[in-house]
């Protein structure tokens, strides 16, 4: 058991705020706990004798003995100070119900920072607040004041809506699903996502974590956290906010600042988090994984005694990860032997309509064994020779046979009641729509799949650290905050391949570079300045200029500068070797700050694979050498790097190693903002960061 | 009313092979016609003379009157000769049950020709073979041997898949859900989706169209009795055997040939069909559709008493094609008034926890009246002082009285029962996912754009058809069925722009044909040979030919052909003026015919966009000129046609134009089955087909 142990599996749990008073939170919660709750319940409220006949207490001071929770339910302008006697009193846990914190404007924000403040003090345990308490029903601990209570079962829940709540627990009681604990998360000024997924991770009787979220306050802690969480125990959520529509309705809801998207997109999949758009995929999902083994491969035999739902769930399992077994040679004969004339032995097997049960159960049970199936899909339809509920039980016992997860579509209404309990007790899911069925088994696939990730660690290149702060100190030593290509040594540093180049003050220092570098091609001369971002714009570049042109267009590029913007910095001229474009490809590989996630990567193909088809791909930082890998894989472009047609492969390794040189320069110098090499040219030879621009903030360095 | 009136509307329905015997299915026909039947029963079974109280006739001959349906469940030896004795006897509908024809082997096939072919003879309006039988509710026939019966509606259902039919039925009786006609297809020998589309499309009582299909029998003709009928009644429509694995599945079903995926995706939105992938969204889709009004815009209002679950559906709307409403001025007022503090009165409106069903309602009335709102999502989590079904009677109530549609999301489980049915009751729909209650709106708003559709009649370019003819029998003549640029003369017949150019069959006229075109970069030449088809990869093309190197180059491409196949029939040489590519881009312009559909265009950008991204588009031709621009439109590299990154736009009217040329082209010759122009070039200033490739079909001349 992890940290929170205490606060799940309480002896004693006071409710500060206790009351009869009717229609009052306070005596919802009491109630609540009354109900089945296994330890002591003591109220406190210095105005009563008595709380539902449990002996009150007139405040926290005056309880004899340990108090492992507090639920506090006081009016906002007392609740900190009650937390504060709380912690002096030497409670560990505390549930903070009281709304009027940073959800309500400016003073609730100041009370919710001196509300952290007192927690700190005390290394208090602190959910909430503004939340509606939590659950544990190991203990029958209900210490919220939702209307309808958890069954017992293995899905630990939190979530940062309090009405999502209550709504899960109402439609939860009709379904048959049970839970181990739930969280109301309320403002999280304390206890956050990252605290209970690494408690639930350590409490063997939660198989599944299921979240509703709207914001993450650690990215990067998150990630780390639910890495060796999801090792054994899968994490279903709903991340909300994901639209742009969605992000505006959660901040002006909870007050979240929404990171990007993209951020959460990545960082959860890098998480290992298993996140769904609704709230039937997250049920659906929970209650398969709660329930079901994890399959061996991710071929998938359907047994059907109706050949249109079978193809519809073949389009199903077409749409999904999982695939449809082939049957071994054996399996075959056996089915062929099992099965009547017209009968369909290929997958979907088709026991056509006037399969009895007997039948059925014969075909799943020659399926369930050939090694060739991973999982199995049992529909059927209503006929006038099949019970429901013999198959029903028949399949409880085939899966229990074979140990292979079974989800079930029985397509009816009234008739499929009975045997959806059998299925529901045995954690076979079953659905009227085969569609749902195989979305659930691909969760099960899709777990399985995490679970056998192996999480590298990033490779820690042989760097030049200190050469890299010198050019960033000497960015802040301008004064300025915008960097371009004077930074090209900053990229050396790293070990990032650059252009032979350097930058000159003066058209002489220009001609005697010029004169080294250039071949018959000429050299590359741009302007430098942190005041010009957009060079080639204004014509700071020259492309391809002999020597003997070098001194005059040193003069040129300043004169151009100077027309742009008369007072702008100019730091000199840079002369850049000639790189050989013939079969090179433009790359982009980039870096900018999520407010959650931190640096997130970025990779594409540059010119018209960014700007019009937006074909890029994220991940957060630090990135490993397979996740780097996994950048230039995921872009639809990819095929370019890669011969595509009759070009020459380029230097796919080199793009994979710059990634995460690149990777590890972001994680050492939290003082880049934003920085982007454009392009990065790749040829077959190798790669080329030609320009680089980054910005840098001076405070972090 | 259509056609196939008396079909569905019966005063008399005969059931040849009637029986009593126990589990026969002509037992399960009669007892299901007795059970509600308006009509006149007549069993007809030459060993019985009555069958569950109904006086039996020897057979059909002997039925003195009338029959307007008779449905046959005789074994499969004699069905034929019955339905012919129906036909004889004057009998129009005849529904056959009896399996074994089509579906079963070759000596089925040859069976099920025969029954075609008698249907033709009588003219029959013939529905199956090998089907579950037909309702109509309207006069209380049940015609099908399913084990449950279907519930009165407006809810009109064809299936390919008889096992779907008695599966819906089972679940629609449990779950408020009624139909008009329901038809089992079965092999369609004579009728098919397209008939009871039309028939459907006349009906009045008809509100919706449903279809499972794993096939469409006639693509041109179901697009164009669909587009009428979707101006009044929506189709909703599973086409499964969609992914590869589902096709093959569907092929070893029902024997269907698959059409190709992409032919089915672009003639059903041509069609005007909604399209879904599963029965939850054919079933939410039809409830909706049968129950509420269009919306006016696609905006929508969410009002709900929490905070969480108002984000997860805003993030809904945004994975949809509706919008969140903006309110007015006005709507913002009131609500400000209606709410306390606390509350959101912005998009989505949270009346918070603590609302009873007053402030609720006031909220929603508010809303709904506001001019920026076309429909409202509903959704509540459970409280203490909120009653769901006080909810929902003022929910029917606030719809009635502004006529928008709503979607209600009630999210929790017995507690929204009765609630759950006043909304049906009104036609209002409800899920404990939001996400649901979103996308059934956005099917409205969907089916109101469909209904909105004017179907531009295809532009008829005055062409040289005559011409066009010669180039084809030319190709006849010599008789091969693969044609390369030799005929470019047909693209020029139909107006599409070629370059200037010849086919000569001597160095000396080829020399006199490019000092004609010449100008300072020369002529292109390439070898004309129907034997050649990838003209460059042999050597075959040359560009920037000078005059001078004319004939030279004449000799080198024949020797070049002769080397690759020395047999090759080589028609002469092409002399081709040189286009300028400056800002010129390569797009492909093509044609290859469906099984069902017919004739289907491509468009897309060339090379890489083709060959690595896949970013093309497909339409059923003829296409008219906003289906040509759609094309267009639909491809994701559109942008580079119109000016990206700096270029100028290319010509977009004249793609336009050339895909509707060729359109006309393939649809006048259906001799051509595959055309493709590579590249259809276009500049700022025009376009022009560098080069086509086509295969024909000389029987079809």
């Amino acid at each position: 058991m992890g940290e929170l142990a205490t606060m799940f599996a309480p002896e004693r749990v006071a409710v500060i705020g206790a009351t009869e008073s009717d229609g009052s939170v306070g005596r919802a919660i009491t109630e609540n706990l009354a109900a089945d709750y296994e330890g002591d319940i003591v109220p406190v409220n210095p105005n009563a004798d008595q709380v539902l006949g449990f002996e009150c207490y007139e405040d926290v001071g005056s309880v004899p003995g340990t108090i492992d929770v507090a639920v506090v339910v006081v009016p906002g302008s007392i609740a900190v100070d009650v937390v504060e006697s709380c912690g002096e009193h030497g409670v560990e846990n505390v549930v903070v119900i009281t709304a009027g914190f940073s959800e309500a404007g400016s003073e609730g924000a100041s009370r919710e920072k001196r509300l952290r403040e007192v927690a700190s003090e005390y290394d208090l345990n602190l959910v909430g607040p503004n939340c509606l308490g939590i659950i544990s029903t190991g203990v029958g601990m209900n210490a919220t004041f939702a209307p309808q209570n958890a069954q017992p079962g293995s899905i630990s829940f939190m979530s940062q809506s309090g009405a999502f709540i209550t709504a899960v627990l109402d439609w939860a009681s009709d379904h048959d699903v049970g839970f181990r604990d739930v969280v109301s998360l309320g403002n999280k000024a304390v206890l956050d996502e990252g605290d209970f997924i690494a408690e639930w991770g350590d409490d063997p009787d939660t198989d599944v974590i299921l979240a509703y979220l709207e914001g993450i306050e650690d990215g990067g802690r998150f990630i780390e956290t639910a890495r060796e969480v999801t090792q054994d125990t899968p994490i279903v959520m709903v991340k909300s906010g994901r639209t742009e529509a969605g992000a505006s309705a959660a901040a002006s809801h909870t007050g979240t600042m929404a990171g990007s998207e993209r951020a959460y997109e990545a960082g959860l999949e890098q998480a290992g988090a298993i996140r769904v758009d609704n709230t039937q995929e997250l049920f659906d999902y929970a209650g398969i994984l709660s329930g079901q083994p994890l399959p061996d491969g991710d071929s998938v035999a359907i047994v059907t005694n109706a050949g249109g739902p079978g193809v519809m769930t073949t389009d199903a399992i077409g749409d999904s990860d999982l695939s449809l077994a082939s049957f071994t040679d054996e399996t075959l004969s056996d089915l062929s032997a099992a099965l009547p004339d017209g009968a369909n032995i290929y997958n979907p097997i088709d026991v056509i309509g006037d399969a009895d049960v007997d039948r059925f159960a014969e075909a799943i049970d020659v399926t369930l064994e050939d090694p060739n199936v991973g999982a199995a899909i049992v529909m059927a339809c209503p006929t006038a020779t099949l019970s429901f509920e013999d198959l029903a039980e028949r399949t409880v016992a085939l899966q229990a046979k074979h140990d292979k997860p079974i989800a079930a579509s029985l397509m009816g209404g009234d008739s499929t009641r009975e045997a959806q309990a059998t299925l529901s007790e045995d954690g076979i899911p079953t659905y009227f729509d085969p569609a749902r069925a195989v979305r659930s088994l691909d969760a099960l696939r899709r777990y399985r799949e995490i679970q056998a990730r192996e999480y590298d660690e990033p490779t820690e290149f042989d760097v030049d650290r200190e050469r890299a702060r010198e050019v960033l100190e000497a960015a802040e030593r301008r004064n300025t905050s915008r960097l371009g290509v004077e930074a090209m040594d900053l990229l050396s540093a790293y070990g990032i391949p650059t252009p032979a180049g350097e930058i000159v003050d003066s058209p002489g220092d220009a001609e005697a570079v010029a004169e080294r570098l250039a071949d018959g091609e000429g050299v590359v001369m741009k302007i430098v300045s942190p005041d010009i971002l957009h060079k080639s714009d204004i014509g700071g570049v020259e492309v391809g200029v002999q020597p003997s042109e070098v001194a005059d267009t040193y003069e040129d590029l300043v004169v151009r500068a100077r027309n742009y913007q008369s007072d702008a910095k100019i730091l000199g001229v840079q002369v850049q070797e000639m790189l050989d474009m013939d079969g090179a490809t433009e790359t982009i590989a980039g870096m900018n700050r999520d407010p959650q996630f931190g640096p997130l990567m970025l990779f594409g193909l540059g010119g018209i694979f960014v700007e019009v088809l937006e074909d890029t791909t994220v991940r957060v930082a630090p990135v490993s050498e397979p996740e780097a890998q996994n950048m230039v894989d995921d872009i639809e472009s990819a095929p370019l790097l890669r011969g595509a047609r009759g070009r020459e492969a380029v230097d796919e390794a080199g793009i994979v190693e710059t990634i995460q040189r690149l990777s590890q320069l972001v994680t050492d110098f939290p003082a880049i903002l934003e920085l982007d090499i454009n392009p990065l040219v790749a040829t077959p030879d190798g790669v080329s960061a030609v320009d680089v621009r980054l910005t840098i903030d001076q405070e972090k360095l």
